[in-house]
């Protein structure tokens, strides 16, 4: 049956663990991949994330029960058009993007829309590539479910089952909300973080050379641990949220001049009320 | 012999952590402890922090052979001319600020000047107050220790002497090479941190909302870990280190327009650029 059959679009760390952990749950006997590097798709085919390659994306979806999309989030729409005449009319069809609005707006364009549900599974980290794969990636990670009105009931059902197989505790968001949400709870983040790297280019050389070997700073390491992610898909992520993200950037410019000038003029209470309200937003949200 | 006993201004997270830390490696027998804040100081002896507490610094240092500076940076040079005329001949004086040129100026203002040793542990975490004390604080963190021309040999020998019987792996940097170094290293990603939860302030109840119990997103959580320090601490210290840590705020400032600007002109090259520049900065810095 199709449903033994799972197409993974994009073997890396994502893509690469869905499949390890699907194999791994038992709920699909096969995993046919594609990936348009190299690089990447023997180291696949080694792990044993796949059983085999395809030339395409149409050819690795064809006789797939499920199919899951793991390319960045810039591609995806050529993708689901690439992949429409290919898909099987009962198979399931979705995404792991960290933004919802572009990919589901793009599906709702093409003849998957009665068999597409927009995904998004908190499990990234800083790691990239096929190597870093796992099959436990998934176990106990929330996992955004984004359907539309116009998204079938069954096939919503099928998405949230195949995700509970993996271990993932699974939430429904609407796309634009999910699109709002992550820009502030990951992208924003994101943003911090490479700033602040960014912006020590010019001192690194003193800091590698002051920093005692083994003990970086852990206000430096952890607040920048982000902008160790794969610059490439975070250039993606940031580029395809941007309407949301914007004027999150912008406020976060204002914010930090705000504490510059309270900084400036040495007023103290200033300061401190600033530190106070970051403590206590931070207290309200991740506790 | 007074070196036997030590007294400790500031009876906090920090200064605490010394005097549990002190008493178990037997480099002192009596601990006298001091702190302005009534709150304070009897959960000190509650803990066994100290053994008694004196009414004022200048009192606790009676008959001490230690003396322990860890009260807020702000008020360390206060701290040194009140407690000057009753430190012992013999004593070693140490503080252990988070910046360290303005308190190095300081004791060399006073009769100190040829017993003091200005040193700054990276022990600190967000935590704070004398229930977090613990004795193994200091084991394993690099410490730097900050003499000037002025410093005695044997003084600072002393001071090595007393933070690596507590387990520190001790660092010599002068005070304003280490005010330079901390700016970057540990005082503008405070600043990165707090501005990220400033900044999402207006966002504090949807965030609060969506986030999944017991699942705050890592990137949030871990970017914004150090704003969760005390802000009265980080108000003194930010203002304390202003002037090498004001350019690095309007680099931060300028880095996160730069990143704007290439994503409003939707200019993929220039995000993909400026993300990988953070990186390979990260790279150098923490590996």
């Amino acid at each position: 049956m199709k449903g033994d059959v799972l197409a993974v679009l994009g073997l890396g760390y994502m893509g690469g663990s869905v499949a390890l952990a699907a194999r791994r749950a038992g709920v699909v006997q096969t995993v046919v991949g594609y990936d348009p590097d190299p690089q990447v798709a023997p180291v696949a085919l080694e792990r044993g994330i796949a059983d085999r390659l395809a030339g395409t994306a149409a050819q690795a979806v064809a006789g797939a029960g499920v199919v899951v999309l793991a390319g960045p989030v810039q591609s995806l729409g050529a993708t689901l058009t690439a992949i429409a005449p290919a898909v099987a009319a009962e198979a399931l069809v979705v995404d792991i993007g960290s933004v919802k609005a572009p990919v589901v707006a793009a599906a709702e364009g093409t003849s998957l829309a009665d068999r597409f549900v927009g995904c998004h599974p908190l499990a990234g980290t800083e790691a990239t590539g096929p190597a870093a794969a796992r099959p436990d990636l998934y176990a106990g990670k929330p996992l955004f479910v984004c359907p539309t009105a116009r998204t079938p009931a069954q096939v919503l059902a099928r998405a949230r089952g195949f995700w509970q197989a993996l271990g993932a505790t699974v939430l429904d968001l609407d796309p634009d909300t999910h699109d709002v949400f992550m820009a502030a709870a990951s992208h924003l983040p994101h943003v911090s973080a490479y700033a602040l790297v960014e912006t020590l280019t010019g001192q690194a050389d003193m800091l590698a050379l002051r920093i005692p070997p083994s003990f970086p700073p852990t206000s430096l390491r952890d607040a920048s641990r982000v902008a160790a992610s794969n610059p490439r898909i975070w250039r993606d992520i940031l580029l395809a949220n941007r309407t949301h993200l914007l004027p999150l950037v912008r406020a976060l410019e204002e914010s930090l001049g705000r504490l510059r000038r309270g900084l400036e003029a040495e007023d103290a209470r200033a300061v401190e009320e600033y530190l106070e309200r970051g403590r206590a937003c931070r207290q309200k949200i991740v506790g």
